[in-house]
């Protein structure tokens, strides 16, 4: 098999450490227990090598021999290839871990990630705008709650959706978001329970760590 | 080959329309000459049948026989597995659509989004939230200007990654967001040119407009 390898920023600011989205994918790996490098991009310098690979100037990106993939979304249906680990081997158990990888990015995470930065940002509160980016987090975490109550994980078994709904989730649990959606605090803290988040998570922290030490040098 | 059923709503009020997402399915749909029904589900009434196949109580669904898909982005792929007038049919272009399909959703669209709801809510802008909305935007085209400016379609031939940006991109360009971005205006305006878009454009309109004539009924 290709040699998997994983390119994320060498060094990012204190505050979206734990948050950089190559966590996904690291977190993927490490549930498959399938083995990769890690390289990296610089921060400061997002060039033309940069944005061959990823075309919006962020990260991750994962090669496989000479395929080279962005989007986390992209990187881990195509790691589900790869891996019974990651997603169902029945067709009816990969459309139905499809939909919700889905549905992760782009019913929740569609409505968290202004929600989030907002929060992140500090915007004011007391606005319309506010009022909608709260309403329409609600009214999808209202929905998710009922969904996630009866069941472990979204398609049967753990696959790359609960790696992408979980992650989604957590962030907004942070800023105490999930204070009146108990079944979705509980699947996140089932989720990110898993040693395969803690390991892709304390790696991440190293990585930027190592990259705090290349910086003062 | 099982029987494909798309359900939207019976009907919508005005602004929606040709927007909803069903025009997405169509679309796909009628680039591949796939053979399909349109079914209803109630606008004033999302009740468990609803949330049964779409559990945000949104539209639309897909059924391909037994299987039921939401998300606009999981029907798509999964209708590119069954027309090669939808996807590369080699695998570094299906990895190639795949991740673009994510880019139009989760690069663009995640910031097209809240600038386009703000736009239609008519939200201040003199604020520090639609600045920040204004500048993700305009920062994710700032990026997607020169991806598009020398190519026609985002994955070599027209595919399914080709109905989801262009769809995205067209909602901006509605409230003049693509005045500094000639190439997404120039690809989008390429897009919608294509008759299968014009046929889905009609057919959602003359659904919804059938809708007013059963509720006045």
């Amino acid at each position: 098999m290709a040699e998997l390898t994983l390119t994320t920023f060498n060094w990012v600011p204190e505050p979206p450490r734990g948050l950089v989205r190559d966590l996904r994918v690291r977190w993927a790996l490490e549930e498959a227990a399938l083995p990769y490098r890690v390289a990296n991009t610089p921060f400061d310098d997002r060039g033309p090598a940069h944005l061959a690979h990823q075309p919006f100037g962020q990260v991750p990106w994962l090669t496989d021999g000479d395929i080279s993939i962005f989007e986390t979304g992209a990187i881990l249906l195509h790691l589900g290839e790869r891996s019974d680990k990651l997603m169902p081997t029945d067709p009816r158990g990969r459309t139905e871990a499809t939909k919700w990888v889905f549905a992760a990015l782009n019913s929740v995470e569609m409505a968290s990630l202004p929600w989030t930065m907002s929060k992140f940002m500090g915007h004011p509160t007391d606005t319309a705008a506010w009022k909608f980016v709260d309403d329409f987090l609600k009214l999808r975490l209202r929905r998710l709650e009922p969904v996630l109550g009866p069941r472990q994980w979204l398609a049967g078994s753990f696959s790359v959706a609960d790696i992408l709904m979980a992650d989604v989730l957590r962030v907004v649990d942070k800023f105490d978001g999930l204070a009146d959606s108990p079944a979705c605090r509980a699947y996140a803290a089932r989720a990110t329970a898993r040693p395969a988040f803690a390991k892709a998570h304390a790696d991440q922290m190293a990585h930027f760590a190592a990259g705090d030490k290349a910086r003062g040098a």
